[in-house]
């Protein structure tokens, strides 16, 4: 195996989201991080360089001075892959600029700013032959993929319900007043876009239903609000779902819900059996049916589909967890990325979200803002 | 103490519900059962008196034939009080009667078959001197009466959302069709009304969030569906909710839900804490803070408000279930009842669901079905 | 139905498993509580008899007299059977006298203050020809009938390991000092016997043990402490023990486990599959698979084996709790003198704890307390 | 930051625990895999470094090689430490090697195969000024850090009961006679040592016991079991425990606990409060108090120590796993070999298990099967 190598925009020492992905990145130890530009201050870019064990020369000082010089690098030496981990607004210039310079990219997510963006990247994408993943790091748990094998299988009959929640709290007071940066950039439309925690975590929510149950969301009723004071974008919002099967449900998204952590957490029930999952207890996975007892898959326990255990590291009952599940949509890449590298045709499933969960992603955005605007009106994706 | 006579209309040997009351009835040892109109037919009004340990002259062979030879006893030995557990549509006739021949009453829930009846039965209730009960069981949990004194007190904060839901899978099939009577008159629009599971699960959820926040839904979008084959009523709802106070939520109830078996539970967000609980492990209260642990409360346990105590029967992680919570809105009828015998006046606030919580549910369930009628837009109540 | 008459001793107005007995007997309705000795002091008998609606001529000064007076009443008005509810120390006295003068008993546990008394009261009972009763009511647990069920039936396989605890915090200070009624008994030798903790909450832990797996302990080696200052009976307890065929597994109880509440739990470990259930939420047993996933089952729940549904009175996720397990005992017993009454014969099984498992356990007592003396040497029960 | 260079012994590809060595020393960024003698078979190891993007010429065929060849590089590519993963009977003779040649050694448990390997081993590692490190990793969760904050400033006051319990069920049948390697080897005396399950996974609730309380054990009675069919090791045990204090508690550990996973789970009871935690969902720790609220801590959340929370990776809510708190070990001992790199004197206090750990380990081992060899009689450890 030859390991590959990655170039990282964003993520300067002491952010969240960029540690988590070079955590991600690390644990199946098929990628090494070779490079970055990991902020926007030069100074900053090269102390993290070092911070992280990378020769000075690799801390650029922008994202298009990475891309063009290690464009230059010869090939067994320069990155082969771009991660993305910057603010939403941060994501569609680098991304666009690396795929048309002949680099893969890895992004985080929501997708891009705007829905024009992420429309406009798809074209991107698909002209440029090269790979794009989507962070929706929370379709990488062992019992997601058991839940999606599972209804996928018909093993729940016709799905006719789906509930889905996020619900944070660290926006509950105002701590974008702080000083706190997560906060700041989040609540500002500038650099999230038209969805405040809609875009945040709503999006990994309608993700993460459309993923396990196979079915899209045709419309939806939303109702967004800004609870906290002189915010601009939403707080929390509740939405109604229909799906183009027939099926309905609720969407429930909060970072105002005093408390919680990360309470992200899906039921759906179809007419033979359902499931119900929640990530801060990611390995245990509620099976209901219409005549047996209540079940509990863990992953690579008894009863798991292969479609799961194949994700699944280390025996049952040593639980994996939010790096881990991350950790799945970056080797999911990496198998990919190689399989090209050696000259093989990858796999025709691509196991990770893409520029098309990306674009989705946007619709539904900006659909739910639509439907908020005109008072939770129904409003097609 | 002398014990309150009861009579009872519905609930023949067999029942489900009639059996709940009078197990309910019967644990604080205040109420002993006198009579009864037990069914439409007399032979087994009469075995189901016999089963019950009641003599045979009181088995009576409809309501009318109760109220009128009940009111003709002696007062020491005659009813005190009706105890109503038929299907929706008799609920209304019995109720009136008695109420206008003297007798108290306690009725299932939902109040009424519709809305008129319900506004009728209100100018009843309040020209007759009597005290009437509606036995919404699940304000009589005492982790509820926790949560609700905790909110009332200001310990959560300023309200912001609510996530309630009532999830059944017992009509995720045709039982209707299979002689199940239970879920034969509760698909029947004129045994059970307008509502579906709306009326039979949907109203027990509605006044748990109204009981437990002491806000009103102002408004609601409601999209209910009738998945079940041949269904003309509900058996699945989705509902958005805005308060009077500003705060939103949702509300999602079925009866297709497989697998579910009662899984009723409640979700409260206020600005400084938040509450959690679930029906079916009624002995926990998950309350969570913005800057402490999470707590666990239980009936009697340590931090429990008196509001909360005085309602438990036994010490402190020893469970009390459904038939407890269900006693206990017999047991404050009951006191209501002693100190009017006695000739006391009763406390000014009434510590069981009255006649007003009936007419709020009928109008809950009006309004939804128009709001989805008119595909989900927003309806007030 | 005719409802049987039962008398009481003890159980005066503000004890604890008085009320709980009373409650547990009103249930389901075949009971009617008719006099009773509740106190020694008459002037309490009397007043507690008022407040639960007892004639005051039926309100006796002591025990003896109680039977005796009862004895003289016509049979149709007499009591049924006697409930004995006093201190350990006063379970023998009452329960010899009321078999010998005709009536059935039911009492408390442990059965007696000496494993002497134990084996007389055997004797007493066996020449008796009337039932006698004892409330070891966690075996009333619709859950713990499944257990037993299942393993009764194969479904396990062969028992191999078995774990219990029986935690609680409330003895952890000196409660027994500061005036509390239930502390100071507990603590006392002269009214609990020999075993303190193991007394009071070990046995329950025993006989669920023997009741679950349908195993004898054959041995054990105890190692028992009384961490509270002063006490000369033990507070807490860590037992090894073994089984007649071969099984092994552990027993802790405490009542210094500070912040339990009443955290009884067991856990047994077959070849082909194990159990798992803890009081606090006794309406989920867990089961686990050599090679299904994990089920959980629930009282009437899918998959609930008839020698357990028969126990559960309302559908499934309508939890019922400790005084609904504690009145199975109850229903049993009473069905029992209900066959008696009306000359038919009673059935062979009987379906609540005996004599014999009163004598059990006192002979676990003294086996407990004998291994500790002997630094937790094994000593056969 | 110079990242360190780690050399493997044992841990070929398909090996369990190689795998979770690797994975855990890479996701902190801090060290990279550089050679390994993988396995006895010359073959396997180059396959198996080849597999891991390992140059050939770094894959030995056998540590004593690789500990000679590596000797000779030049120290800015040499290898900085061995990791030892192979079964018991190989760990002493590396380890030893490896020291005495000037490298630090991180070991799997138990450390070594006979308690006299672990005193020698003791005095090499004291002689070599080097660092050792034993991966007993289930000390690594944050919210083991946090019971063992709590419980070293005092928070639950004196330590009175422990209970502990390590339940698998991976060896109800007779895997070993099937060729599952895991299975052959754990029950072999010749490469398991003394103990089997003991060894395997007691020594793992030893280690933690004594970790989260400060406390000793002081002497123990222990009831061993071969339940598997010709077994000569252990498979089961049920052990009580008595600490220096006078403490008292439990342990109980299986590998025939049919249908558990990987059941790790620890109580500790003081006179103040008490700590309850399980590794199957290891990011909840449950508190509880005198007279508060039971409580929820986790990592990073609400009320955790900065004990605690310094070994959190990423936002309350996001769980850790098993690979996380392995990884913790990691890195830990990569923090100090770095200070010693750059000449820093390293902090006084160790924060991973060392070969004292080890010793004790070997001890509790020894005196456990001498105790359930003299029928469960207490033994000082």
């Amino acid at each position: 195996m030859t390991r590959l190598k990655m170039g990282m925009v964003g993520g300067g020492i002491g952010s969240f989201i960029g540690d988590v992905h070079r955590k991600a990145a690390s644990i199946d130890g098929m990628i090494d991080l070779v490079c970055g530009a990991f902020s926007s201050s030069e100074e900053k870019s090269i102390a993290s360089a070092e911070a992280l064990g990378i020769p000075k020369k690799r801390a650029y000082k922008s994202f298009e001075e990475m891309i063009l010089e290690e464009a230059k690098l010869p090939q067994e030496e320069r990155m082969d892959f771009v991660s993305i981990v910057t603010p939403n607004h941060m994501h569609f210039p680098p991304a666009k600029m690396a795929l048309e310079h002949g680099f893969h990219v890895i992004c985080d997510k929501p997708m891009t700013l705007t829905l024009d963006e992420a429309t406009t990247l798809k074209q991107v994408v698909n002209s440029s032959n090269k790979v794009f993943a989507l962070t929706h790091n929370y379709t990488g748990y062992p019992m997601i993929k058991q839940a999606k094998a599972m209804i996928s299988k018909g093993d729940l009959g016709t799905i006719r319900k789906v509930n889905a929640q996020y619900l944070q709290g660290w926006l509950a007071t105002a701590v974008e007043k702080t000083g706190q940066k997560q906060a700041a950039w989040r609540v500002d439309p500038k650099r999230s876009g038209i969805g405040g925690a809609l875009g945040d975590i709503g999006t990994h929510a309608e993700n993460l239903i459309e993923y396990v149950t196979g079915m899209q969301i045709s419309e939806l009723a939303a109702d967004l609000s800004a609870f906290g004071d002189g915010r601009t974008l939403d707080d929390d919002g509740n939405i109604l779902l229909r799906f183009e099967n027939g099926a309905k449900g609720t969407l429930s998204f909060s970072q105002i819900a005093t408390g919680e952590e990360n309470n992200l957490g899906i039921r759906v029930y179809g007419t033979k059996g359902s499931v119900e999952w929640y990530q801060e207890n990611p390995n245990e996975l509620t099976v209901r049916w219409l005549d047996q007892p209540k079940q509990i898959y863990t992953p690579g326990g008894n009863g798991s589909y292969p479609e799961s255990s194949e994700y699944v590291r280390i025996p049952a009952g040593h639980p994996e967890g939010y790096l881990e599940g991350f950790a799945t949509i970056y080797r999911s890449f990496a198998k990919e990325l190689s399989q090209i590298k050696k000259g093989e045709s990858p796999s025709t499933v691509r196991d990770f979200p893409t520029v098309d969960d990306g674009v989705r992603g946007m619709k539904f955005i900006y659909a739910a803002v639509e439907s908020s605007k005109n008072n939770a009106s129904w409003t097609k994706i």
